[in-house]
């Protein structure tokens, strides 16, 4: 992945501009339904769906290669913080409540007033639509240049809490006549709560919008340490710490700092705190360990235990022993939202003044170009491979696992992809 | 250090044997004592005891430079299991205990008779001195013959919680008239709670034993992914998975177990947790992820909350979701001892038969030739760049941290490199 990664880099630096080149390339056989028996829709109003679906489809022109990016989404204004906070309460795999039907819209509408302010500190909503869109259309654009045997590619964003929502961009790959796609979590580190919700969001809707398995899909669902990530994420940190005075720099603690998980979803096997911890590693090595660096665990809500040590606690701690700068690295979002801007650049600012550290904060991925190149490379790498549809680890559930619908996702995406050559003479 | 692994590697290979080569080199020139100001002993008791090892030390051979080897022992014998139960519960480093001093000889008597019985069944006592020892003599003989600028090079061993204590080791230093010393952990993660009460020990013996400075220390605290290390972990999964039918080998999950910490320590800010996550993705990464795995955590005692998943919940959890077959890798310590030939050979075979499962388990690394030549990249390493005397990362406290003994410790390893040139002209 390396070489590759690095040759990617070099030709898209060489590139003077980004040029789509619509090669037709064969299409990928529509052996998926077959292979999971389904060749009829199990419903009569999925047969309709179907049908629909694809009546929809364009006959003549080459559909598009469909690239879904899965992220949890964000209020764009201060209207959509509430049906975005009972989303988020509604879901049983990031919090499973007893009596979540009516539990879920009342701590949504308890918490409506602090969240829209602290939104409202933002400029008013989220980025993450504006983020992960751009994204999207920089990684599928470069995608038509370095692989064009599947182009063209078409990006959907598919959030689990705010729209554009899983049935709203599968319906318009399904319009597209999309027949294969990849689905590519934005999180680089697999969470149950994060990518496994979104997963079993995305199966659930498929199993509705499209019965047929007209789409063969593959999965990008986790990668802790491609090196276009460490690299990008090592350019913010070198850039954020030609802020602090040269003679006091390669003392600056880094504290990487990603969103915590209770201990109940760490003590049942979440892999979420052994890959955050690996892109921690990753990330440091190529800083050749010049800083010293800690990873701390931020946004703990509730009163329950959950992963620590907590971001906020780290930087008075610090602060007590006497450091004068630190510096935060958001290690586990790829774009600014709400715990970044306003709970590392507001909260953590006012209890770093408090504590006399002055805090560095190294820039969200966003659209840096070497961090849409990691993009490209991961994509390009998984559909380079139609073998392999997913990791081999998204197999495993975790040891106290008792989620069922893991247990189906895990199977659907792993059992998912176009058919290789060999498969399709079967 | 990756190249020169794989250098030293070929260059052992192609050894036929093991030769000495003990040749002059200009000694370590004695100014550590002078840049810590530590001109006189800072006590008569100190005095005597700096005078009389000086009094014994050789003055005309060279002196050996010093390897010590840290760990925290295990009892010897039957009768040992006491004093080394009583040792370990007095350590407030490990086990912060109220009333320390009356509770730790009442626990250690309580647990005896449990602790004898589990020696009994894995053979009388625990190995960690034999391999420890071994593991030293070996590293030292080739260590001679790759960097002969320091050699001879003599080991040493200094155990927390049985005999040879620090004390025991570093009379004996003194007695040989060592003046360049490397201490080694044989803990490949850092924890406060084993590397760290480890040199917190060295460090308090040091004022006692060497008040003068006369040995010039420098320190290899951390190697969690050094490439020798995850070579020979590799190496282990993969002889273990031999033993697999070969139709099933590539699912098998690999479950790497390390000893757990209690929570209060993780939420502290102990580096532990994320470096043994480092090893892991590393090994992964060498065995190209061909298997699922999950990183668990064994050996939690008492009532409090402690890291997890447990590898015991994590083996029943793994049988009920039908998996026939599991790998076990002990992945934080590297010599046997009764966390493994006990705990994951005697107590997990049983839960596994239980479950179903057949229970695999990769050797623990004890004297494989891949991870001694790994101990030997690490220390020429450090004899190389005599001013660094330790890892950037040692000076960092704990955010969370309120033991003196971390400040001073970490200051006095920081600091007590053996001079540069640059520095012996000041």
């Amino acid at each position: 992945m390396s070489g590759a990664f690095a040759s990617l880099w070099r030709s898209r630096a060489a590139a003077a501009a980004i040029t789509r080149h619509v090669v037709p390339a064969q299409l990928p056989l529509p052996c998926t339904a077959a292979r999971r028996g389904l060749h009829a829709p199990s419903s009569p109003a999925a047969a309709s769906a179907a049908s629909a679906a694809t009546a929809a489809a364009p006959s003549t022109a080459k559909p598009p290669t469909g690239v879904l990016l899965l992220n949890m989404g964000g209020p764009a204004d201060q209207d959509e913080v509430y049906p975005f906070l009972f989303r988020l309460f509604s879901d049983h795999d990031l919090i499973p409540l007893p009596f979540q039907k009516r539990l879920a819209p009342w701590i949504a509408r308890r918490r409506t007033p602090s969240i829209k302010q602290q939104y409202a500190q933002m400029g008013g909503g989220s980025p993450i639509r504006h983020w992960t869109e751009r994204q999207g259309q920089l990684l599928c654009a470069e995608l038509d240049r370095v692989h064009p045997a599947t182009a063209p590619h078409k990006p959907y964003v598919a959030f689990r809490y705010a729209q554009p929502l899983s049935e709203v961009a599968l319906e318009q790959m399904k319009r597209d006549g999309v027949r294969r796609a990849v689905a590519l979590s934005c999180y680089p580190q697999y969470s149950c709560s994060t990518t496994g919700s979104s997963l079993n969001e995305l199966h659930k809707q498929l199993m509705q919008i499209d019965p047929a398995g007209d789409i063969a899909w593959q999965c990008i669902d986790r990668w802790p340490t491609h090196p276009g990530l460490v690299e990008a994420f090592a350019q913010h940190v070198e850039k954020a710490l030609e802020a602090v005075p040269e003679a006091e720099r390669a003392n600056v603690p880094i504290l990487f700092s990603a969103h915590s998980l209770p201990m109940t979803v760490v003590n049942r096997g979440d892999p979420y705190p052994q890959e955050v911890a690996a892109t921690v590693h990753a990330v440091m090595a190529r800083l050749q360990f010049r800083n010293p660096y800690r990873l701390v665990w931020q946004s703990q809500v509730g009163p329950q235990p959950w992963l620590g040590p907590q971001t906020a606690d780290s930087i008075t701690g610090y602060g007590k022993q006497g450091q004068k700068h630190l510096l935060l690295v958001p290690i586990a979002f790829v774009s600014d939202h709400i715990e970044t801007l306003y709970e590392l650049d507001v909260e953590n600012q006012h209890l770093a003044a408090e504590a006399g550290v002055t805090l560095h904060r190294a820039e969200s991925l966003n659209d840096s170009p070497v961090f849409i190149d990691a993009l490209v490379d991961l994509v390009r790498g998984r559909l380079a491979q139609p073998a392999q549809p997913a990791h081999h680890q998204l197999g495993l559930r975790c040891p106290q696992c008792t989620n069922p619908k893991c247990a189906e996702t895990k199977a659907f995406f792993q059992s998912s992809g176009p058919c290789t050559s060999s498969e399709s003479t079967l």
